[in-house]
């Protein structure tokens, strides 16, 4: 059990290379399991691995490109990474949004460290409220804590679903007190949680984790309104990685089947047992009636952030129109048209995440949010044009994308020289080059990254009816009521 | 014939109000055509009075919301309407938008004014552009031109569209050489053109137009290479307009069954028969190879100009929700969803446009022009869900929306009182005011509103597989291609 | 007051031909009103002709086509109308829905014979059930009925949908009682009804009229459950004519800007004061409890007869296929692609329809009756694809469908000559040619027959919610739960 | 090298039951290839395994459902497997269908015999057509095949896909003369082949493949115009088993992850070398000019066969009520919506396959077939429909679909009861039956019977555009342009 100082201690010394983080990972005491075995080191388990190279081009991305990914820091006044800055400006956002969208043509996955972005300016604004109207310090130990972490130039995460049980139910109402993430003690030093937060983004790959509530609460849920920091490799902490299709299939051997060998995301199950956290790291405790807008300005924030899908969509269509040279069909007028319609769609959902930034507003704390409405906008968007982006693509590929040879057969003495002689394309293309451009297609419409791109599309940062809600509460019917009236003349005499 | 002076000395008196407006439109010796028969004062004109008054509110709007409908314009260095303004900066056309969907709210129609603001950005730039590379003087002509109608505050209409013939050939290959508007001769005070300019809106209640090319130009068709500025009743001009859905119903009688009895658009045909133009108002005379960007920067402009129809969908969904409370609906779950649907839609249009007029760049001149790719996006969206907005529109409406009774049956005695007692919805409802709100919906989705809100979201600014051009050509698909086979390891050995 | 010998005299004369049927309308005390105005013989009112014009094709067809729309009655044993026809097999619903197609193809618009056609079927059938169970004799007076229709080849109506009032109270707690239809008297002879009818389509063209309930009754409703047979004319009946979209053009004088100067269709609003229905022309009075499965069996037949869509459909795809021929279009690859889809959008209508047909089953009377999850599947697409089908016949026709001079300028001296030489499409297409196909499109998508070919789509036979409702009814969730538990093992011990 | 007889020898047992057909499989001297590695004996190769169980599934239906799986042939006048019929009657395509529907319930995957099927039917009316024709004796040699095969109860695969080389060239042109099958020598015994088929369809579960070519030929062609009968162990065969996604997940232990474990498809690479082929078994050799028909027709057929994915639609709705059950919203109007639209979409796509089937008309063999825009119509539905039906599960299911826990987690003893404490669902869900079902829901939207649900509903049987083309050449278009001039009264003098 430490107090703030010691936790931070093993942060001396700035990550400030993509190397420097790979290396950051090494040595922990994480508590994580995959596929019902321990992993005593992540960065070595080559299902894993490519999530932490995702994490790591956002390092790399601050090293090749510092105009996009690093800006100065008011807080802690130094050149930061962007992943680490509580925007205050319209222009803070759009670049943000940038830098996200060039980092999902990078990876064409999930770079997983958007949640942890948001959550900081979602916490540097509520602090601020909740110490204005309460008169707590959170705000000033927030900030101490967010310096600290801008100057280790660590990955922070952040959690928010809970498990919620029983949804007809109040955290406080439930069976099982522990389905939301609640204080179990309090001492002088700090608070112990726990409970469990699910279907966490890179939370393996990250330094830090804001815990943070997932709904409005209730006066009686107290306990449930609570928001803090801790290490990831906090005793009490446990990380069970879930599931994706094809996880193994880089295990299986080669490059090729994989689609995207390098790069992927990465979800586990964070289980939270009696986890302590010192109070400089506590930035909410029982505060329940800023649970809302915390909740709401961290997706607003977030669903904002799924402007990274349109970088996803880049590769993607490069990846049909690949495919489609590579079959040599790129001059057929149904083909372009399908090229042109996957970038309409992509372009669509750009917009609206950019319009969102573009007109963001500042709350009291100086943090710009962006546009409530526009960013609802977006994201449900994002829910429904990936999916046709996906089957336009698969469409242009051909039905080779899940009917193919391995590339095991490939090595195969016997049937190798079979498959090269049959599956050769246009003149001139290496049949491995056509694998490879097909196996990236199967990767993010069916495979590992269609995790990423398509589910997560659908239900991170809120599943579409979340969305819908938003949209009906920011639609300002009574004043499109009145215009509809006052045109129509209603109220006035017939003639 | 007149000289420039000359010409503008009618308008010496500025046009303030709206009111001014009016009377400025009485007493022109203007051509018009209506149904066959000649029009000789169209403001008394029932059918086409609504679409004056709805010009009429670009004057209203800048009298009582100046902070949005007027800058500062440093070309002539005074407070003028915006609808005069030469954007030089995003947050420019980011105002003109918020105005254009604000006039779409308090019209529900086609307020005719945006397509000569879009002209008057393109031939600011494109002129510019011509003198730096051919020494002509069209700049400088041009914003003489352009001050005393800053001054004068007058309509400035555009003309464009040429009727374009055989869609095969080039215009100096047409069989008729007035199938595009070309010169026809030249002497030393000016230039005599002729032709016809199809589809053009608002072009009556105009006070001047400026004609450009429709389309590129190859070297011989320098004598349609043409731009310039005319009076709506220069000698030569006759406008046909063009029927437009129930556009009658006004002189049936009443207001209710017109919908929206006060505001309406128009188009008209205008054909050109040797009218002059004096060399002061010329500022393209056969550099066809600037013929190109003057149309693709003025569909840039325009096309997102077609935010305006994001205030008639406001409208729209007004009216619906104001429909189902009538009915007694409005809690139905399947109707609120209609409606966040409708607004969702509405919003990924608005957000469209935003974000290309936030992400606008300057050219040479100074000007600053939308993002090509959103605008062309944003345009493409117009002409999609306007049309399931209205479809949702009627669905929450019901069927009475198509068959339901005459404001006049109303006024009968014998039957006036069995439609008060079946047409009651919801208690306290007025049986007109439910009438009102379904004729509005009619007028919107069905009749004459719709012209503007359905088909014209489809063709205004170029038809939709122009924008699929369009989008084609700024698609990068290059860039794409490359982050995709990075991705895939192209051109990397099998492992 | 007359019993049913004497109400049958006026038709002794069998209506054998289209001509019969146009006489048989003249001459009735019928009792229509129309923009507030009587209308003492509908067939000379100008915007009512093209209304009964599109029934007497019912009878046309029957004389052109007799394999298609004439059947050998099992009931009369005598060749009828189709339109007369209980279906005995799925043979007869095929045919029916290829009749139905057929005369939307003939007419583009509503020619409103199937909701008695409709009625017919249904009242077959519950009349045989209600006997069933209770012991009446409704069946054999409603053969009795339906064999004297047979006879004189009459056009039966069909009147269902009540004003309905406060949605959420059943009809006897209505605050007025009238907005449901109900038996206000009753004696010896028979039962006199008030109310009134909403939406009636083709009423006044019709001979007969039977009225039903509109939805399920309660044993409380037990006035509001009456199914009777009254003539057009009877005494206490009043017709007021709904508005169309461009109702009037007709009367504006030409055939060309009304688009399809012929055919429309036609709703009304019928009231019933106190209107006598012999006891021979009763077949349900205060069977309360068969309300539902009338209700059900008429919308699954009237379902499918939305089938008459696709002939519409057809007509605006080769409408908008000549559109592109005039204008010199016709081989572009997206124009074809467009054309393509309009198709593919109307044939699966088609299909759901037919499979419905073919998939028909007897009830007890011995009437077939389609399958009821696909005429509601059927019936859903309808509210969907020909909104698509129209804004894609918009698409390829052009703007100028909503920006065309009016016939009557071309009859001016003045201008004429100026439209016919600017509004020339390819070479040897008639300009009036041309003018006439985009005023049919303009007819079909936002002019007179976009009423039926849109609105009515949505709303006719039922509201989309409706078919949703019966859809969850029909979809036999559980088997589908089973079926998905099976393949995934619940219930199974984990490995 | 064997003739006709000694090649059936192996076939004496006639194969009746499941279990037969399992045993079947074993002991062949087949080829077969997997990730690298000759498989000595599929049957035993576990990723391999369920896609021969849901072969075996099509014997099981006719042993339990013999009234929809089996029936009377003329051919061999006894009673057979409905997949070894051909069709005479519509009725026989309807209930063909409703098999394949009920098959897809059964297996929630392809069950891999319709290829074969419908093969069979398109042999037996081309060369028919041939016979007729050119005075060949193709059609009884075909029959006493197909005798033979229904004796003995086999499965029959079918070839078409050719790998197709530079699409640009015929056949006879390609600079590998292999890149589409053909014959290469000719003795008096019969053929031998040369080349591959690609994507083929569950090949090495059968015993026999009907190969056909895959496109129009042109007289150059003649070798390549070839159609024979193989056994899947003939001399000269290699199959290569195309990867799916997850395909090794059932090797990773356990049956919850696989999600469903017993059933899958399977698509391979065959490669033909020197292939000979008895003249028995020899059903077109050169009559190139037949082709064309020969592949219309299979692909009218097997279009319609996909009406299978409505059986998987059924599995996929049931599987998300049931999702949404164990977590405890299934009351949610949102919920109860998206599965109304679910099932509206796959009834839709039913509707249009049945359609087709009830439609259906003979050829001159006697053989029906369906109709041919109805099939194209059906398949076009296909690659859509399932997408958005597998979107809207995902919606409803939730984002653990791809984040849960591996099934070994929960057997480990220190995370196994966090696994089961936060994953509860509903009270009295079982957490496996849960994590089961949302496996299953994986399975078929982003797993491996995602292959067969959304990609091949892509391409199987020909991609969109091949519909496209088809529903352009089927669509009537000047009958439709015929019925549009004639309502807009195009060639009337305008009035």
């Amino acid at each position: 059990m430490h107090d703030a100082e010691t936790l931070w201690a093993d942060f001396k010394t700035r990550i400030a290379t993509a190397d420097d983080y790979m290396n950051s990972l090494r040595g922990r005491r994480i508590n994580v399991f995959f596929m019902g075995e321990r992993v005593p080191e992540p960065i070595d388990n080559p299902v894993i691995r490519p999530s932490i190279n995702a994490m790591a081009a956002t390092y790399r991305i601050a090293s090749e490109r510092p105009e996009l990914a690093t800006t100065h820091s008011g807080i802690s006044d130094r050149q930061i990474n962007r992943f680490l800055h509580v925007p205050t400006s319209p222009g803070d956002l759009v670049a943000k949004h940038e830098m996200q969208r060039e980092l999902g043509r990078r990876t064409g996955t999930c770079f997983q460290r958007c949640v942890g972005l948001d959550a900081i300016g979602t916490c540097h604004s509520v602090t601020f409220d909740v110490d204005a109207k309460i008169g707590t310090k959170y705000h000033q130990r927030f900030l101490a804590f967010l310096r600290r972490a801008q100057a280790a130039n660590v990955v922070i995460g952040g959690a928010m679903t809970d498990p919620k049980g029983d949804r007809s139910k109040a955290p406080h109402q439930q069976s099982d007190l522990d389905l939301f993430l609640h204080v179990v003690k309090r001492d002088d030093k700090g608070i112990y949680v726990s409970g469990a937060k699910m279907h966490q983004t890179g939370a393996i790959n990250s330094h830090w984790l804001i815990f943070m509530p997932t709904m409005r609460m209730t006066e009686a849920d107290r306990d449930w309104s609570v928001v803090g920091a801790v290490r990831v490799d906090a005793p009490g902490l446990t990380y069970i990685v879930g599931r994706q299709t094809n996880d193994t299939r880089i295990v299986d051997g080669g490059a090729i089947d994989a689609g995207n060998a390098n790069f992927a995301g990465q979800e586990s199950l964070i289980v939270f047992e009696n986890v302590f956290v010192p109070y400089a790291h506590v930035y909410m405790d029982g505060e329940w009636e800023f649970a809302t807008s915390l909740v709401e300005r961290f997706t607003t924030y977030h669903r904002s952030s799924y402007v990274c899908k349109t970088g996803l969509g880049d590769v993607l269509i490069g990846a049909a129109a690949s495919a489609a040279e590579y079959n040599g069909v790129e001059a057929a007028s149904h083909i372009k048209d399908k090229l042109v319609e996957m970038t309409h769609l992509n372009e669509t959902i750009y917009s609206s995440c950019m319009a969102g930034a573009h007109q963001s507003k500042p709350v009291a704390s100086g943090a710009y949010i962006n546009d409530e409405m526009l960013s609802n906008v977006a994201k449900h968007n994002v829910t429904r044009f990936p999916f046709e982006i996906a089957r336009l693509a698969q469409d242009i590929a051909g039905g080779l994308v899940v009917t193919m040879p391995s590339e095991k057969d490939l090595q195969n003495n016997e049937i190798g020289p079979l498959i090269r002689k049959f599956l050769q394309g246009k003149d001139g293309v290496e049949v491995t080059d056509r694998m490879r451009i097909l196996r990236l297609i199967e990767n993010m419409t069916i495979g590992r990254n269609a995790v990423g791109y398509l589910t997560e599309s659908l239900h991170g940062a809120g599943s579409p009816q979340a969305q819908r809600i938003q949209i009906a509460r920011a639609m300002r019917i009574e004043d499109k009521k009145s215009r509809a009236r006052t045109l129509a003349g209603v109220n006035q005499p017939a003639k």
